[in-house]
Formats: C-alpha cells, structure tokens, sequence
C-alpha cells in the first residue's frame, strides 16, 4: 500500500473517452489498496484555445487575468475526472490550485511555487478519497490565481508529491518512456528503465520535452521518483531518481538534438570592456534567450562574436543586432538558420575521458562539420548544420554503444 | 458619484464584440465619477454546454463537481472583461466567488447565500479599481465552489450591492424593463417605469422571466435599488424598488400569462385524513413541483383533486397519479395539457376592491371559461384553455387600464 501521485498530460485527456480510460487507471491503482493523487492538464488544445480568446479582446492581455482564465482549463478536466470516478462509486474530489494551497510568487504566467499546504489533500486521503488536483495553478499569499508557465502541470505533481511524502510520483504522457534517442530518428534508440536527475535536466533542457524542467529541479531537490511512463499502455517507463540509485552503468545515456536554434555573427568587433553588454542587453530586453555564445579573438584589437537563439527569434534579432552593429562599429552581421544542435549526455562522464573526443571524431567521420562547442560536466553540444542532424544522432548512438542488440 | 453595481446577463457576453460593448460602457459609467463593480453570467450557451461535458462522462454528475465545472463559465468572462477594460487602459480585476467571500451554504447548484465579506470588493474600489465579479457561485465555509441555481447572477449582483451599500443595481438584459404585459402578444403593452418588489416578486414566479425571483427577494430584504435596463440601448429601464417610493398608482400593474402548465384531477377520491399526502408525497419524491391545488368536496365523502404541474413533468405526474388512484380508491385521473394561466398583479388590489369582479366578468364576456383560481394579496390567477392565452392578456390589459394612449 503506497501513497501514489499520478499525472496525466493533455493528451491523457483529450476527449471525454481518454478521461474514462483515466479514471480506470486511477481506480485501478486505488482498488489495489494505494491512496491516489491525481493531477491532471488541461484538455490537449484547450489553453491554446483560451489564449486565442484572450487575444480576440486585448492585443496584450493582462497577465493576472490571463492565469485567471487559463486556470478554467484544469479546473474543467479536475471536475469532469472526479465526475467520473464518482458515477463509477469512487469518492473522488477535485481541489483547485488555491484549494490545495498551492502557493507561489506573483510571477503571473510563470509562476514558482514558494509553498505547499496541502493539509486539505492529506485530510481527504485519510479519509479515503482519490483528490484530483487541477495542475498548472496556483496562488500568491493574496489569493489571486497563477499558472506555471507551459508544462507547469509536472511541476504541480512533484511539489505535490514532496509536500505529502508521496512513494512515488507516475507522469503519464503520450510517450513511453525516455530514450537513448528520438526512435523517430534513430530505429535502434531503446528505451531507459532510469536516468538521473542531473540527466534528466540536461536533456529537458535539449529538447526532449517529456518533462518540465522545473519538475525535474523540484524532483532533484526533494528527491522525489519520477517514473515517466505512458498513459495508453500498462508497460514501466523510465524512472527519474537518483544517481547512486541502481542505475545501467553507461558513460553517455543518450543523444539528444534541437533543430531550433540560429546562429549570428558579428564580425571584427572592437575588442573593449562593456562590448558584451552593448551586444546582448538589447537581446535580453526583447525577451529573446541566448542559447550559446562564443568569441573568437582575432589580431588587431578586434574579436569575433557568434550567438545562437531559436529560430522563432532569429529575424528580431537580426535586426537588433544589424542595429548594434552600426552602433560599436562592427564589420558584419552574418545569419543562419540553417543549423541545429546535437548534444550527448551522461552521469558517466564525469569518470569517464575520451567522451569529447570520440565525439567529435566520430562526426568528423561522416565529414559533419563542427560549426559551435558547448559543455558542462555531464553534456556536450555541437552545433551542426542543419541537414546533418538525423545522421549525427544515428552515428553518435552507434559510436557511445547504444544501439539495441 | 456613486457606487453603481452593474450586472450583465450572458446575451450581454455572448461573444467578443459584445464583451467590448459591455467594456465601452462600464468604461463611461467609471468615466463619470462612479465606482463600478460590475457582475457577470456565463456566455449565453456556455453553461448549457458545460452540463452536456458533464453528461457525457456521467449520467447524474456529482453535484459538488458539477458546480466546480459550471463555475469555469463565470470565470472565463470576469477574465475576459477586465483584460478588455484593462486593455482600455481601465484598471479592473477579475474577482470569483469565493474570493469575493460569497458564502452559500452547501446545497450545490443551489446554493443560497449566507453572507457576503466583500472586504476585497471594498478594497478594489477604494483603489479606484473596476471590480468584475463572477456572477452565480460563491464557496461553503469550507471553500467548496457552490452555485447559486439558473439565473443566480442576479442574486449575486443585488447581494453584493447590498454588502457594499450601492446606490444601485443595474441588471442589464436583453429587454428593456418591465411590461404591463408580454409586448409580443398585447401590442399595448407599455414598459413601467417602477414596479415594487412585491409585484416583482409575483412577477418573476408567474414566468416573466427578468429577474431570478431570489434576487427581489434578496433586494427587498436589503432595499437594494434595482435598474432593469437593456445592454443594448441607453433607455431608462424599470425601476424594482420600495411601494412607497414614488411609483405610478395603478390598481393593476401588469398581465401575466405561463402557458406551461398542465392540470390533473383526481375524480371520486374517498375524503379521508392523510389522503392529500398519499396523493402528493410520491410527486414531490419525483421532484416535480405542483402550482396550484383545488379540492372540491362531493357528496358522500367524496371529494374532486385538481393541481397543476409544469408540462414537462405532466406525462411522469398522470403515471404516478394513476399508481396512487388505485392506491387510494378514486374512480378516475383526468389530465389536461392544454391550459394556461393568466393572472393580474398590483399593490394597488390591497387598498381596492373589485379587482377579482373585474377579472372573472372581463374573461366571462370573452367566452373563456375559468377553470381554477388562486391569488394572493396582490395577484390573481386563473386557468382557463391554452387557446385564449392571447385574448385574454388583452382584454384584461385593457380592462384594467394598462393599454397605451
């Protein structure tokens, strides 16, 4: 008999069907004696339809009214699941995220969670009841509503889990599970049965969107199990723990790749203190995020500066930057889009040499062009052109010994 | 300057355009000075469809549930109306119920009120800002989302002006005040610049459908001044206030007509104690409200029992009337489900005599036969045959005086 956080995402929801097929799992788990959290997205579609809503009365809504009606999204599913279980004689209740305390900053539409009350949660698992808790939303200290930003529903789930000592917290998704690749890309990727934390964040981060990243920091530092699974089978997914748990002892766990991302140049910058600021301060205030920056220094007092951003933003920030250029006296801004990033990653490097190395020999031999480095302890990227990115992962996969037997 | 509660109903909100008028003239009553809280429904449909979601995943949905679905409607349009006077460049706030501290007690989808803190209402205003309440729900002491039944915005709205003391309330809809009778069948029906609660009271349970009759209630406890006025014009609407406000003094002041009803009679029942509770219990236990009854005693212990239902409930009232005839011993159980009723209404009956005369002779001279009678100090109704409905509003229209110059 456990104490049990379960997830569904919004294609675990989608339709009134997929709900009932939900409420049979969350029953299932129940009948087996365990007592159930349940937390749940909006409708897959929905927040994009109440965003379009929003857009149809103000060009920029204002955000506190925005979470407010963002929030009706998970309190619809919330409602219909507890609907649900309770026409099939389960005591099911929904709490909303105010309900459950859920207290957060007031960064409206992306808000931190600073607090879990969740003494009404606890009350009603003592008495026996499966609590839905609609994901995604919170309060400040004020009570005025907050959302979590896309994927926020991840991290309700494992805050929830900490806050009620939960054994264990289940993110039911479209997928099965995380891989050593995209099997879309790579027939021979399988499927892990764990990844750490530290792993975890950096693919999160690499665009393997099975997880909010947040979650897996919250996950991390209250040490929660996350087991990623899917939400059409009954197979086990993949857990996310701890390093020092009973983990398959590989160097590098997976190859991840971002085609989102484009590259600009400025060339001979003059080389002065404060230079950097004049480039990205304009970029930071346009709310476009910096991926990787390198500067390469040339003779004469004069360096040249690449950046990378998602391609969403290349054009703004073409023009920001042809702007800048004018402004510090650099040569050229050079752009292309036409690029993308593969990265390898794993706890085993850390003990591991060679990772690197045998990485970049290993694209070297498919004649892949090495255009951007970047690293951190447990991860390397390349930045590659574009066309390249399936064979990169493929030969990448083969190189670290990841392939299926 | 005045503190003016203005309540729009869902044809008001029906879609973006109208929520910009709506905006528009919120915007203008704050422009002049007035602090404005302003209580909204649900888009017109959008609770219908909300029930249906619902009866899709459960054939009688959990009430407690219901009502945290149901509560979405509101919330959705609060939010939607403060980001548009927000993008106006008014300063509004979306407020739901339970943050308005509307407390119910927990008779969900029903729920009355028990007691409104209001206390961040107040606080807004002072700030100077429009407050954009979520009509209709309000939370139990536990916070549990409660619902205050069909046309419960009302409510809210004159409640709320009575916890806030506004000057007035406003209740926007898609007519333009009250008739002296339905303008679509009397031609000279004219609108009334007043009315008292009293007659509104009678009024709104006798199917001219303006006012959710708790809302009268609710405004003649507390001498909440109430504007019925249409959203989709300036006009001066209808007055609901006080009798001895200044009000035109009209011996009658409206016609009434509901031709949703249908009689049953009970022919021959032996006249026993006990017999109106065997006759009537299993009605009530079906949820079927009776309007009006009428007992007329026989001889030889015998007795004739006719009441009236909703046409809805007439085909479940005949089987279960003709179960309890047998029950009982009565000969027979008639049913008729081609009647109607019309009654006249006025605080001016109580000081005047003759009103009934008047009534039953203006029907008579038309031909219509008056098939059964109630009344009240300021109202009297008849049933007569579902055919004269039309004729008969006018003739009484006109004989009480009411048809315009």
């Amino acid at each position: 008999m456990s104490l049990i956080v379960q997830k569904f995402g919004g294609t675990s929801v989608a339709d009134f069907e997929r709900i009932r097929s939900v409420a049979k799992r969350v029953a299932k788990s129940f009948d087996q004696g365990n007592d159930v959290v349940v937390i749940l997205s909006a409708m897959a579609g929905v927040t994009d339809s109440l965003l379009h809503m929003a857009n149809q009365v103000a060009v920029s809504p204002d955000k506190r009214e925005l979470d407010v009606l963002l929030a009706t999204g998970e309190q619809t599913t919330a409602a219909l699941l507890a609907m649900t279980l309770q026409s099939m004689s389960y005591p099911a209740k929904s709490i909303l995220g105010y309900q459950a305390e859920i207290i957060t900053n007031r960064n409206h539409g992306s808000a931190r969670i600073v607090k879990i009350g969740a003494n009404r949660i606890k009350e009603l698992i003592k008495k026996r009841n499966i609590v839905v808790v609609a994901g995604f939303q919170g309060c400040d200290t004020e009570g005025n509503i907050t959302t979590l930003g896309r994927g926020g529903s991840d991290t309700s789930a494992v805050a929830i889990a900490a806050a009620i000592k939960a054994d264990t917290c289940e993110i039911f998704t479209d997928v099965d599970g995380i891989y050593t690749a995209d099997p879309n890309i790579c027939k021979k990727a399988r499927k892990l049965s764990a990844i750490s934390y530290d792993e975890m964040l950096e693919m999160s981060g690499l665009g393997a969107k099975v997880l909010q990243i947040r979650s897996v920091e919250f996950a991390k530092k209250y040490n929660v199990s996350v087991h990623v699974r899917s939400s059409f089978s009954e197979e086990e997914g993949t857990m996310v723990v701890n390093e020092d748990s009973n983990m398959e002892s590989l160097v590098v766990s997976g190859i991840t790749h971002n085609k989102d991302a484009a590259r600009i140049t400025l060339k001979k910058v003059p080389d002065q203190p404060g230079i950097a600021a004049k480039i990205f301060s304009p970029i930071s205030n346009a709310k476009i995020l910096v991926d990787m920056i390198i500067q390469n220094t040339r003779a004469g007092g004069l360096t040249d500066l690449t950046f990378t951003v998602s391609k969403n933003d290349f054009r703004k920030a073409m023009e920001i930057e042809n702007r800048v250029a004018k402004e510090i006296g650099a040569e050229k801004v050079f752009g292309d889009e036409n690029i993308a990033k593969v990265s390898v990653t794993g706890v085993g490097m850390r003990s591991h040499s060679g990772v690197a190395s045998k990485m970049f020999t290993t694209l070297s031999n498919e004649n892949i062009n090495i255009l951007m480095i970047s690293t951190s302890e447990i991860r390397i990227s390349c930045i590659i052109e574009e066309k390249y990115t399936e064979l990169a992962v493929q030969v990448l996969h083969k190189a670290f010994g990841l392939d299926k037997d």
